[in-house]
């Protein structure tokens, strides 16, 4: 056991509830509780077997709080990995906060945010990335951000993570063993060989980082914003994206209206759309500034709608437009080419603009063409999430310590092929290793774990 | 069994959350569970012993949605007093939807608010009285409250109820009787002991009647006016009852600001303040009207606080307002007067106040005297409450029913008087065993219990 006190709090859900849990995790536990739950049996807590429930009376000074269930889990074999009772009452607040009152008068401290899961993994139960596996999986709110963080919590990348740190870590040992012998002129460490896991390493690493973009889109929501002209019909295409799934996604308990306003999830997929102002070349300055800000925002997107009025373009003023906001935003991104108002057309669309491929031809005021249109922007992420053996990285602290490692690892090759003395190549390794330890918690800082579980919610 | 249906809800408070508890009953929950649950051992939950925790993932479609413990209860020996299991899963709404969804597929239907504890009445695991208190329990805030609702949850005057419903009942039977044999003139039941039966019931009824004006008040309030002419000092008053208390509650989860605005509870009693607009002597109609409000608001108060500047008012005036007063609103109500601004006073106010008795002195601004006020609030309800043996009817239908119980058992008293015939003095008395019957929930109709589990949350 790390711990010497004893956690208490409550893990479920604010408000009015048919039942409430608090949960009791620590060395005490069992004296603790013990000192104020009535069972039918006269029987210990510690006494029964682990994973099991009674029924019984949580009283203080004579009085009875409330009746409730103890479930009884038993350190190693529990969340924590020490012994853990929960105790399951009337979800009254009132109710909730005598019972903390009695078990903080009986030697419980109060928990703080994720420390149940700070203890988890401090008791070996699970692994850093893991640990906020668990944050991210209770955020979740959608198919692609819950399939993620329940991917990274039975262990996601954490094992290949793993293999590629211990490889590292024997070629370090290996160099460090040279500097014992650095009078004499030896060498261990199969300098070619390690030259090989170098690269090996950073193909793994950079793929992982690549992967992070997609990973953060998905846990955030996937920007994609509305641009094109002036009176384009950009707010009547966002209100048509929005509209028919608004009315499901609002019935949700939890879900706030304004949360949802600009996001939608297509087939568990969240987008998030950002409207911009118009898009013309203008002398006024005020207008350009704002042009500008659209710009800046079509830049952060992942996605660009480009948006056109079919009665007002012409196919050369569409082509130009594309090409300035590629120009604009850089050249990588997706853009969109939708045409709108194609009720209103005589001909065709494809007719009129013979030469534009790939448009998405709409009417946003009559609904048409808009299922396709959410069918092409799913297509294309999911493209990249469902190759379920591909792993992606959800997390910012570990794309973060990626790219730590990456960039020791290129000065590691650097050394390799300038052939720097040990005692340096070995201090390179020693920091890429370092920085992959990070993601798993294999080494870690009071403070680092400060920042990650105090993310996390009370109870947790 | 009474249901064929298995109802599933989540139990526990939504929004973010350590963990949240999906709650499944009835015939089939263990088939259903059993479906979509995956358990470290291949054994059927079904075969587990109750009130057991078993480890697993909930699985739709060979994708898992979430790890979970589930809790395992065998009716009769659970809440509803069917086969229960309560899944404990991550606090995500999106997780709770996604299990809830492939709980619903596998046949389990949505529960109606309060149909698990419906189900437990109906299944002979609580009296109507006792289910009610479960939602009396929950919504409890404050001590009175919630020891109240616990009292009844534990019984409370159930038996009693029951025992003068049996007795009557045994009286109505003999009664019945003699009109099998009406040609003859035969009494089975004992006129002079029936009377004294009725006489002992209405005691006890009537008893329980009048504690229902302080149950109810316990329950939601003691409500409070503050009266006194203008600028006597009652919104600084006000703000000195409510100020420091006020923090201390607005920190507790689930309590929301603009719902203790006004409240404030006192060593568990919860108390409303009502402010009203000064009352004067007054030719302007317009104010006539206000103060007339003032008066009516006065008149539904359990407790008036009669406020007076110390500095501008007479003892006679005093006097004189207090006597209006009692006129207004009936003299049997507590008016407490209260002396403000005494810290402006030349003289002690006993001094300057020789005949006036039982004030309490005080001065809002420099927060003087009101924490005896408080005390003195509290005791004068304290006093009716603390006598545990006293049994205090707080449920306003149990009241209602009281009353037809008690007006069925005075027409009986006056058949008994006025020697009517046996047929009309039984349905008189099957009149008032009725009433009883239905606090008790021994005769329901199927509007009664939807109107009762109507008001509970969902999962309870």
């Amino acid at each position: 056991m790390i711990h010497d006190t004893t956690i208490a709090a409550p893990a479920t859900g604010g408000g009015l509830s048919a039942i409430a849990v608090i949960r009791v995790s620590g060395p005490d536990a069992f004296t603790i509780v013990d000192k104020c739950f009535k069972g039918k049996s006269r029987k210990k807590l510690s006494d029964h077997a682990a994973n099991t429930i009674h029924f019984g009376e949580i009283v203080a000074r004579d009085t009875s709080i409330d009746e409730v269930l103890v479930s009884v889990f038993k350190g190693p074999k529990s969340f924590t990995g020490e012994d853990t009772l929960e105790i399951s009452c009337h979800g009254s607040v009132y109710i909730q906060q005598q019972i903390l009152t009695v078990l903080y008068a009986s030697g419980a401290v109060p928990a703080k945010p994720g420390e149940f899961t700070q203890r988890a993994f401090l008791n070996g139960k699970m692994d850093l990335s893991q640990a906020e596996a668990v944050a991210d999986l209770i955020a979740s709110e959608n198919k692609a951000s819950h399939e993620l963080a329940f991917k990274q919590l039975r262990g996601g990348y954490s094992d290949q993570i793993k293999q590629l740190r211990e490889q590292l870590m024997n070629f370090a040992a290996l160099i460090e063993l040279e500097l014992d012998f650095s009078g004499e002129d030896v060498e261990f460490a199969d300098r070619s060989m390690l030259k090989a896991l170098v690269d090996h390493t950073l193909i793994v690493i950079n793929k992982l980082r690549e992967s992070f973009a997609l990973g953060n889109a998905l846990k955030n929501g996937i920007a994609v914003t509305i641009a094109g002209r002036p009176n384009a019909g950009k707010s009547t295409l966002l209100n048509a994206l929005l509209n028919e799934e608004r009315a499901i996604v609002s019935h949700l308990p939890g879900t706030t209206r304004d949360t949802v306003e600009d996001t939608l999830v297509i087939d568990g997929i969240c987008f998030r759309f950002i409207d911009t102002a118009g898009l013309r070349d203008t002398k006024d300055e005020i207008e350009t500034i704002g042009i500008e800000r659209s710009y800046a925002k079509i830049k952060e997107a992942e996605i660009v709608l480009y948006l056109f009025d079919t009665l007002e373009m012409f196919q050369s003023e569409v082509e130009n437009d594309i090409e300035l906001l590629k120009d604009k935003t850089g050249s990588t991104k997706l853009i969109i080419p939708v045409g709108n108002k194609t009720d209103q057309l005589h001909k065709t669309p494809q007719e009129q603009f013979k030469e534009l491929n790939d448009v998405s031809w709409i009417s946003a005021k009559e609904n048409k063409g808009i299922e396709e249109l959410k069918e092409r922007l799913h297509k294309y992420v999911n493209i990249g999430f469902t190759s379920k053996d591909e792993t992606i990285v959800t997390n910012a602290r570990h794309a973060d310590a990626l790219g730590r490692a990456a960039s020791n690892l290129v000065t590691v090759k650097q050394g390799l092929t300038s052939q720097i003395t040990s005692d340096f190549l070995a201090i390179d390794i020693r920091a890429a290793i370092y920085a992959l330890s990070e993601i798993t918690g294999q080494v870690t800082s009071d403070d680092l774990l400060a920042v990650i579980f105090g993310k996390f919610c009370i109870g947790k």
